[in-house]
């Protein structure tokens, strides 16, 4: 067996989330339906993820791994790839990776992008692209409050209920906010060494409900301290959120 | 009666084009059901476009009009539809018109958007709001054969079989190509007073074609001359088209 690592964009609109779902179109279902095909299996191949994403997440650079029963070069493998999957997934790198590596257990960190649309009504073009954002915002408050994120904390108020991971804490290496000159959409960005279940989403409610008023500017300390979900109420929608790039001891922070 | 004048954004992706159709989700469908509601009438409220547009074509600015059973403020009647309307419709604004005010038979002029990405696959966040063209173009020849199309001229073999309309001749006030520096995509705009069935697509497919080398730098001549539509063989997809404006005596050729 080979073992290929492949970086991937996804259009997470139209897929029930990454993970394997009987009856439900997902990005594993789908790649591992690709692979199926061009090695001629009559048996499933695995595809394994760098983490699952939820339905309607997007991305720009998720990775998975996968052994493949024969050699094929890495560049044949991509356009064998790209010429069978489906139009809102497209592989963007495709390498051969040494038999030990892996796509989740081997990350060292993680980079993802929120974007917030803003006016009064939803913009029609962008409804599955952004999270929608109609009240006041101060964004300098908001940039202030953000540094808040950076560093290693408990974020027990961050993470849905559901996660099985008992460990909440994290570390957080760069936390921004801004706003895109082209279309004025607030971009948040967020890279640390792992994310809890929603966290990203959570995250950004809590910064545009300070940059809104309805929290003080260094709410997220308290938050910390309180190690509660329900006091982070709003988690912004899926539609935002793009995995922006994940990390293998290649990012600063591994430096 | 009162005569409504509304100008509509919408992502044409998931409607069967603008006009009303039996069993289809269509836009002109969408607003009639939602000023049916609004005027909770028991029969039906005609909305008139300033023309059709085809499945998967985008506006940022159609504009239509109908006769309401009572006076509602402007302001009100906008806050209504866009309360009723789906995510993918968006009223932009909202005006008391006169009596003998017509959405199709007052255009002085219409404005259309192309969009084309390039590179060697699809982009999957752009696979419905752009054309995709992947093979190599000279922009500078673009950018010199599309003006081409500026006066008046005979469009027989611009336009798609199908059209009823036996006078070919249209007058093209402004024609441009440019390079979108946020995104690289290759941005179309035609402003005239007048379009025929998929003219703007089939435009768009020979000025490609002149940028790839398949056609002479001044084709483009040379077709207003042989009438035939069989000739400019590529129209390019609904997906990168936008009706950006539609005229009212008040454009730049109207002054």
């Amino acid at each position: 067996m080979v073992r290929y690592k492949v970086t991937l964009a996804y259009d997470g609109t139209q897929f029930a989330g990454f993970q394997l779902q009987l009856k439900q179109r997902t990005v594993q279902g789908v790649i591992e339906k690709a692979i199926k095909t061009i090695a001629k299996s009559p048996t499933r191949l695995v595809v394994n993820g760098s983490g699952r994403t939820d339905a309607g997440v997007h991305a720009y650079g998720q990775v998975v791994h996968f052994d493949f029963p024969f050699m094929m070069p890495a560049t044949a493998m991509l356009k064998a790839l790209n010429s069978l999957l489906p139009l809102d997934v497209v592989v963007k790198d495709c390498q051969i990776a040494t038999a030990d590596f892996h796509a989740r257990y081997d990350t060292t960190g993680k980079r993802y992008v929120y974007r917030v649309s803003r006016g009064y009504y939803t913009n029609p073009f962008r409804r599955f692209y952004t999270g929608h954002w109609k009240y006041a915002l101060d964004v300098s408050k908001m940039e202030a409050a953000i540094g808040d994120y950076i560093g290693t904390h408990d974020f027990s108020s961050f993470a849905a209920s559901g996660g099985s991971i008992q460990n909440k804490v994290r570390t957080i290496f760069a936390a921004s906010v801004s706003e895109d000159p082209h279309n004025g959409e607030l971009v948040f960005e967020f890279y640390g060494d792992g994310f809890l279940y929603n966290m990203v989403r959570i995250m950004v409610g809590v910064v545009l409900e300070i940059g809104n008023g309805r929290r003080p500017l260094h709410d997220i300390l308290r938050l910390y301290e309180v190690k509660d979900r329900t006091q982070a109420r709003y988690t912004a929608p899926a539609s935002g959120l793009y995995l922006k790039k994940v990390y293998y001891g290649d990012g600063p922070a591994d430096q």
